[in-house]
């Protein structure tokens, strides 16, 4: 068995415990918590402290908290000489204290308190500084998911960067999407299988391929009823850099 | 049974041919192609007409061809006082010749020539210019589709330009994270269950709900490393437009 103590009771951390629970070669020894309530629905209570000082002896540490606490915490930690990581996208391996090993195990998936996710499918990336603990890192990965890659901290920074692009800003798109459909009193769910048809393209053709619409045509027509059309010069503007960005790189083919 | 003509052989057209050829309400009589090969895998080659002057007679005439072909394709048809469609999001009913009554079949979805698509669960949005013609476009409509709206042509306008930013400009943001992992050496199929998710979400949550990342928390030190690790300048215009927005938002909440 691995013994994992895992810091933190955020999503990502909630999700772990629950994804290692299943998970036949992983003991979690431990988890700390700031407040005992946040993590009581999901692991046995005998198991949480709130103590920094009191940590339990295990193979491996896993530091799930907000990235700006990240170098904080690793520098709390009372041990010495321990595999410690953390699970962030957007912080270099560099920034955990050097009296312990370093490593992340960043599971690349967008997580929500309220929705249960299939950790299977899960890319998970790793880091390690020798082979020994990446071995370690890759056979925990391993046992939750069937998608495991070596990814170093600048390689993490451009996956992170991307994830930005297909995640957040996508998402906000849908926003917008949803905000024309309010104004004109149209049920947003009517967008919904075309969103999800969009997403499973990509699974199949590369988004090169998939692009459609009046900006890939260059079909100004359209192009200048849409800009017409849009009152709010926010959504304005955002229309017309994208456009742009399509037409250009049409161009470039 | 209601008679369909279906004028033109592009992706919509075929993907209507084959949806309407399950319906055991509907009788495609006729097909018409200015080139008998780009239909002859789908319809019997006997129903297939190149000849314009040679339509038959039918309920309802189905114009799918491109945009801008749309109004000189319906002032070109010979026939008169039939029920004449179009199937386009973005082109008003009133496009349409006059000599014939005139409505709207738009299938709200994207459309490639290689994947196959389940039509139940395409919401079809449907406009006339009569209550009689209205319930035949609905019967039709119902016969292949779960999900059938009336629209009239602003709000179809309006879902057009939505339909552009959920879709057009969604797969643009994909086509700059596959980028970005090419240039760095990454797997772009690392960002495929994020992509899924992000999709798959919006059916659980409101797009605001599901917001998450560096701009939503408003967390300046990652959106300054983000835009020093950019170097395209096209990139960087369009991270930091997204970024500007999403906060904004954020504001007005």
């Amino acid at each position: 068995m691995i013994r994992v103590v895992i810091i933190g009771s955020g999503n990502v951390a909630q999700h772990l415990i629950k994804a290692f629970a299943k998970s036949n070669i992983i003991e979690i020894v431990q988890a700390f918590s700031r407040n005992k309530e946040s993590l009581e629905n999901i692991i046995d209570s005998s198991k949480i402290t709130t103590n920094f000082d009191d940590l339990a002896d295990a193979d491996l540490y896993i530091i799930s908290v907000s990235d700006n606490a990240i170098a904080e915490v690793s520098h709390q930690l009372y041990i010495e000489k321990k595999l410690v990581v953390h699970t962030s996208g957007s912080i270099p391996i560099t920034d955990l204290d050097d009296k312990n090993r370093k490593g992340v195990f960043y599971p690349l998936q967008t997580f929500s308190k309220n929705k249960e996710i299939n950790f299977d499918i899960i890319p998970i990336c790793l880091e390690a500084e020798n082979n020994e603990d990446y071995k370690l890192l890759e056979t925990l990965a391993k046992s939750i998911s069937n998608q495991v890659f070596n990814i170093n901290s600048n390689q993490r920074k451009a996956l992170h960067v991307s994830a930005v692009f297909v995640n957040n800003f996508v998402n906000h798109l849908y926003k917008i999407g949803n905000d024309i459909c309010n104004e004109n009193n149209i049920p947003f769910e009517i967008l919904q299988p075309l969103i999800l048809e969009t997403a499973n393209k990509i699974t199949l053709l590369s988004p090169n391929e998939a692009q459609t619409g009046p900006a890939k045509r260059n079909d100004t027509q359209t192009i200048n009823t849409h800009l017409q059309f849009l009152t709010n010069e926010n959504q304005k503007e955002i229309y017309k850099i994208l456009t742009k960005s399509i037409i250009d790189n049409g161009k470039k083919l």
